[in-house]
């Protein structure tokens, strides 16, 4: 089985070293809060974040994304933790535990929808198997998805103990994979190719990162611009699907006011055009990797944290188009977002920075 | 007190007929989707609004807002209806019957902070003194506020029976008296004079109508451009205040829909550049017109309602203030939007319809 | 009107000297932990509690009642805090703050239900009134309610400041009046005279206190036993109204776990006999008094919190009953509990303690 | 594999055959509604209960139980549903969904903790390869469970896809098979042997059914004695574990009423004695299988409904340890409830019936 995963991270790798831009970078700048060295998820100390990409013959192009709060045996030392439900049509396992103990037991997976079991029973698997966990009988495995459905040939379930393994292993530090990696092999976002984006903010002695699963639609709006709707694409048939959240911070924050960040994940997916859709299921996870005895943030001194998770969130899925490359599987082709076209238009509306 | 009523519905029909343009009028296009013949609430057939305005001395500048969901006794022909808690920093009266049982069976009044009790004791001396009522011994009143206090001398507390009666019996169908009126006379948007707005979207056969009381901040938005920034009012103290939001719609939806329609107000206020502040108290509380046997609309049949909510919402706080004019009070001047700097902001963006 | 009221104190004198006994002295004992001194909420260190009942005429008979959390401002120095809604029929004021700030800011009142904006009014203006309070602009009141319209002219609402601030000026420590008083005055539990009642458990170092004011129905199980149905009570149209409960604890209690404190009131509900009904509005509000920087109690130890809590909301049930006293009013007359009737049936399943 | 499976399915007859009586057999009856035929969920028309139980070696004892609501294609005619959280500490799976969308698209499985995503990628096996699904995408798995690690290797996770295709094939109407049988094979309750337990009230024309998993603690009260303390039993380290509880009508109720239905399980834990432990992850899961058109039952009609899952929910555990034979297991033994002990103190306290 190694062998089938080895060669899908050197194309991990590959995709790594394209040329397309982050948003950022391309001029984009989400409001103006400043952003970590990263500007990822992993900006938040200790964070890590692993990706499998898991494709298979003509029609399998699916993977599943770790993102893990600290080195440590997390069950051992959980962290505060709290889900918003933005739309609850998903298939997020763990979340009422969450919600009742306030608190994260394993490192957060993502996958495609009907993956989500198997990719459960693995993680499960390896928090057993951790050294300190012998006799431990009771995990809340923390597993969210989006579905790929159309790149992918989600009815095999092709991701399981071989890539969850590799993921939560592979998880790193440091600059994140965006775009056709991992959970975001086979997602679909406003009718371009969508994935994996991240981003973060620092708000003085503070961070937040915010990673996404981009699969929803709506009219796309980068920069408070309709490029949607000037790309002609709007209204393809591209509403539906998800957009599964997960933000971190380390910030003294305790599972009440990481719910309220969580919630303002959705001002952020507002702003990238989200038509809200029946179909999407929007579930934003936030989790504290504070530690030790300081004073909880204040609900007063909350709103810094709130606006970070705004901005991290929209530059988060921007992102997740900017890097994510065309992708032909199960018989469909979705184009990457013709970055240059947006640029112009972009431009036109004098909107970028540079 | 009549004698004191009369000259504020006279200054009432005053600001009613002031040359400010509303949004759309002035060539700022919120989304893609049709409005209604008033592109307010009441072009959901049957919904009404009524204001009565407060203005007394040097300090007080408050009022209330009705919005009537039918002219028939509400008690005995409830409606269903639904509440979405935003940011909960708010005193809402009346939201957890609505979420056990479903339905609303008072008309809606919005007011200031501590005048929630005054004004809910008047919306229950009316609705026991409605014929048919003579023996009703329980009744939810449903009254939401934002905090005026800073144009007004919340304090005193000084909206009462007569602006309660007035409001509810004033009320009417057609045009809305938008901007610092009823209770939007005192509010703070953006760092600028806000109050009640409203739009409306039409979907085919439906017609979804929202109503807000804008009194909220963070970097305001309009059409996507952050001309808070560009004004260089960003900042200034101006993210804490709340904004209420009322949803009507004539589809024959459920209260677990209407909750969600609701729920997509939040987007919506994302596009506007709300910051989500700690001290925000966000509310949209949605309700259906429908009656008779027509079959609910299905999940799946939901999409076109929620962009509607998104599309409104977001037009009905540009409306709030680009029709609220400079307030001064309680020692304390509030400018109103300049609207001319906005569209030249906009235009340079190309982003004005005209 | 404070000559009005002095006689209700007396009156409110004379029902305490009754020599109706509460349901542990009848020997009624409930559960197996230990109750505290007063066995009452005021157990709970620095909880007060006073009473307003208002008798007028024939028709009547209704009252306020307040828990204090603290001698100190509340509005300055908050408490943690939480609400379960077991069933949200009812006029609950302040719910949503509590539920996204985990703060009660106010005393707690409770009061018939068409009096809540007046009580609620009331309060406000108790506490912009207090030292330190002069530039508060934003307060949220917390005021529950029962039904007590049966034997209560309650159209017309008839608690106002005069007996608002008589409750909290009058509040103390110590044993705490029960049964047809405060916000008891008028209400009916299972078909008979219900009220207020208290009670509270010592779980080594931490004391949970409950006081609830009974207004609900179903089969009325005492000790277990269907006495309701021995009585030949039950189904007399007893089976809606509403339940208030309130806890109070000084263990170092986030609001979350406080919700989860409150939440387990339901399952004392359970054990009285409640049918929990559609018109029975049942809300737990639970608060700490904890300050200082102990740690949190975590998780894993609230199990003993939590059986507190259900063992004294039933024995506080039971002590509104026992207590209350036959009232005739508005035209009804409604029995107190057959006090001997119900220990002779509860001998003869031999479940009383003596 | 099936050879392995079919002694159990002959161990399963067997336990079908012993001669503990249910509890209304021996005569403990609880509340006073009737009781429909088989005093199981299957008294709800076209409702079916399967079992397969795992039993391997000396340590494993677990097992699966599937509740089916129509025997058509769940996915295709979904029914209306909701779930109530008791207390979340467990890993359901598909909770969000069925809130947001209000509706059921699989069968309800009922299973061990750590073995919940293996039996959902079972279900979602069995649901891809029905017959109309051949393009379904999407799935929401229902999966709940409690935690039978004293009694079986739960880390072996040894229900798979053999098991779940058992339980829903062999699902059937009339009789269901209680105690320790399928997914409550290995349960324990207040010390004792849990496991299956079932029993419905009729309501006029409606009918409601439940069906648990017993797994959890607290002071044994059965007719309201506290059997548990006379036994001497209480306190014996068994106030964790969960229950499960699902709740089958035929009335037309939708989601909201149906999630009221389900909050009304808790009272009727309240009366077994449960302890509403931090560690019990109590769920209701209620549905509808109403079809057509007829009006949905009202708020005011709702209360029969409720008192019946009340009956029926304390009733449904008392038969899951009234049926539970001792095990022996995993290097522990459970006893079985002692029931000629229990009946002899019931007996002394008058409450049988019999």
């Amino acid at each position: 089985m190694m062998r089938i995963l080895l060669p899908l991270f050197c194309l991990g790798a590959l995709l790594a070293q394209t040329p397309r831009p982050r948003a950022r970078e391309a001029g984009v700048v989400t409001g103006r809060l400043p952003v970590g060295r990263w500007n990822a998820i992993t900006d938040v100390a200790g964070v890590r974040v692993g990706h499998a990409t898991r494709v298979r013959g003509e029609n399998v192009r699916t993977g599943v994304t770790a993102i893990v709060p600290h080195s440590g045996n997390l069950f051992r030392e959980k962290v505060p933790a709290a889900v918003f439900v933005g739309n609850g049509f998903g298939k997020l396992m763990g979340s009422t535990q969450v919600e009742e103990l306030g608190e994260l037991e394993t490192p957060i997976l993502l996958t495609a929808t009907l993956n989500v079991p198997r990719a459960a029973d693995a993680l499960l698997e390896y928090m057993l198997g951790l050294p300190g966990n012998e006799q431990v009988r009771s995990i809340n495995a923390v597993v969210g998805e989006t579905n790929d459905g159309y790149l992918n040939d989600i009815r095999s379930r092709p991701v399981g103990k071989d890539e969850v393994f590799a993921a939560l292993r592979g998880a790193h530090s440091g600059a994140v994979e965006e775009g056709a990696v991992g959970a975001g092999a086979g997602t679909v976002a406003f009718g371009y190719k969508g994935g994996i984006g991240t981003s973060s903010r620092v708000l003085g002695q503070y961070t937040v990162g915010v990673l996404v699963q981009s699969n929803y639609g709506g009219d796309l709006m980068i920069a408070g611009i309709p490029v949607g709707r000037e790309l002609r694409r709007a209204g393809q048939g591209s509403k539906d699907g998800s957009c599964m959240i997960v933000i971190a911070t380390d910030a003294p924050v305790d599972a009440r006011n990481l719910k309220r960040m969580a919630a303002r994940a959705m001002l952020g997916l507002g702003r990238t055009g989200s038509s809200g859709s029946n179909g999407s299921g929007d579930y934003a996870i936030a989790f504290s990797t504070h530690r030790g005895g300081s004073p909880l943030v204040s609900n007063d001194d909350m709103t810094p944290l709130f606006e970070g998770v705004i901005e991290a969130t929209e530059e988060a899925v921007n992102n997740s188009l900017f890097k994510a490359e065309t992708v032909t599987s199960n018989g469909h082709t979705v184009e990457a977002l013709p970055v240059e076209r947006v640029l112009d238009i972009l431009r036109a509306h004098k909107v970028l920075s540079k």
